[in-house]
């Protein structure tokens, strides 16, 4: 275990710990104390089928969701839904490897066991049920691995699923991502200062860490958002003062161990594993009315990829978001961004499922 | 100096090794014996104006062009024209880090200086015209940095370039290569056997050089060449064979200096430095009928970067390359690649200027 301080509530709000208990892993082993961190904004109401449950990308947590995408005027309006955000496993708040300790210890740092987007999502059903009743979703909504989770939770619980909102990423992972993300790993692996998992502070891996951001600098922004240097919105004056003073700090206060946990789920992510490898039959288990909802510009779950999917899911509609920074969009950081996601997002959650 | 196999007869065939003697350099120094590997096909003709000046890209050399796209049936025809491939200086071939002896001893492996693709240019043009008597080209052609170079000789000497095909390139570089390139070199150069670039033998470096030629399996293939296995039709049944057994060893006999001497003048390629960083002026002085061809799905030389340059030339073309490869669709892999080089370069060629 390290003490990390990023992942504390100075820097992430209010945000609830509870445990599950023992999770099972589908690749083996398991975690004997599974803690999930969440928030939840809104209200339950009494039919108990307005929650909304959000789920989180690689890297990130709850907290880029409360401050971009839920609120009044949003269509995450906690008005009108009960909306759950879960961080994901492996995210530095619910049990990552970092944070292993006490019932936890055995599985601690290069001990953590690979866990799976399925994992999430069992852990996630089982919090939902156990310990906030909550049976069915009106909706599940998800970035990136976020999306993932969200594809995993309308083929795994068809029934339990109303509309599905997968944001700019994919029901399989495509080969191109396998690759891409062994790319990022690599960069902190590579670093001397990780020795194998065991350092003893992500600052002995910065080295690793800021390679690893710059990688993402080159994927995550698309060519455009940098030929039209779209950072200056953000107030940098050049891209070296955007990369140093935004997209390596973002990363470097991060546990090097839970971004390789988070980035092995994501090289795994497939449906198809409920149907013995058979896309269109997984796809075909769903039955929540699904928006696609890939950006425009995003390198590595571009719009194509979504399409192949979506063809292949009922009761679907295809929605790009047009973003010129690329797959970071998700930041939400373009004045455009955001009244888009919540047209499409609106129009899914108050429509008929 | 380093005694690297892959520099030779062996692994490129015939080729001369001239000098042009003392090279001063743009950004300052000098290469006090600047040599220059070259190949010839066919036969200067009488009135010494059939000559077409091929130029090579990072980690190629005249070896491709020479089994892909000169010879009989393709446009680069022997038969009609002088072909002169020039290997860049950094090539391995020509002087670079790794090779410098004798009177380059004093800039061997760390201490090689800063080279520029004018640099290059200015050194192929002193070739042509005291070594094999060309004073003006028919055709300057090349792919990627080639075409960086192609771009530099239409600007520079605008007077002796009757035709230019950039192929998959620039003439400026753009910020999103400049960081892609930017994380290939981190590859190579984290690898604590780099030595700060006094490695003993490529071979310490393996490590670095094989996280690099991972990073070009991300960005200089596409996300559909993965994803429809088109590296199948190369007889590898895994993408990880495909790399284990091409891309990786592909670059794993490169020299590590050698491959940084090209990319620090990759991420620094372009012609307004001619007009004091006005690029709509620079290309404003290319007279040479020009033919853009982009490829379809390049990653990092996108079709519309080069499309943006295409329209500030008077006396030119915009012809995409469809490949499914993406940049590396250079290496003339698909069956479906050639036939649209030659029937673009041919027109170019065999037209007016």
């Amino acid at each position: 275990m390290i003490d990390n301080p990023y992942y504390s509530h100075e820097f992430h709000g209010d945000y609830e710990l509870v445990s599950i208990g023992r999770l099972d892993l589908e690749e083996g082993g398991s975690i004997p104390d599974c803690r999930l961190a969440y928030t939840t904004f809104g209200t339950l109401n009494e039919a108990r089928d307005n929650a909304v449950l959000v789920t989180t990308w690689f890297s990130g947590t709850h907290q880029i969701w409360r401050d971009q995408y839920i609120g009044d005027g949003h269509a995450l309006d906690p008005a009108k839904y009960f909306v759950v955000v879960v961080d994901q496993i492996g995210s530095g708040l619910s049990t990552s490897p970092h944070n292993a300790s006490g019932d936890n210890a055995a599985i601690s740092m290069s001990k953590f066991p690979h866990v799976r987007i399925g994992d999430d999502v069992v852990a996630q059903e089982r919090l939902l049920r156990e310990h906030l009743g909550i049976e069915t979703l009106h909706a599940v909504v998800g970035g990136s691995m976020g999306a993932q989770q969200t594809y995993e939770w309308a083929v795994r619980f068809p029934e339990k699923v109303k509309r599905a909102a997968p944001i700019a990423g994919t029901a399989q992972v495509t080969p191109h991502d396998v690759l891409f993300s062994r790319s990022l790993v690599e960069a902190i692996t590579s670093d001397p200062g990780f020795a194998g998992g065991e350092y003893t502070s992500n600052a002995e891996v910065v080295a690793g860490l800021e390679r690893h951001a710059r990688i993402w600098a080159v994927m995550g922004f698309s060519t455009e958002f940098w030929k039209q240097e779209v950072w200056r919105a953000l107030e940098f004056d050049s891209k070296e003062a955007f990369l140093e003073g935004f997209l390596q700090p973002y990363f470097t206060v991060m546990d090097p161990n839970d971004l390789i946990c988070m980035a092995w789920k994501w090289q795994r992510g497939d449906v198809a594993r409920h149907t013995g490898g058979d896309l269109d039959a997984a796809l075909g288990r769903i039955t929540a009315r699904t928006f696609v909802m890939p950006i425009s510009e995003d390198m590595f779950f571009p719009p194509r990829d979504c399409r192949a999917e979506q063809e292949r899911i009922k009761n679907s509609e295809f929605r790009v978001v047009d973003d010129v920074l690329g797959h970071l969009g998700l930041f939400a950081v373009a004045p455009t961004y955001m009244p888009q996601i919540d047209a499409h997002l609106g129009e899914l959650l108050d429509g008929p499922a």
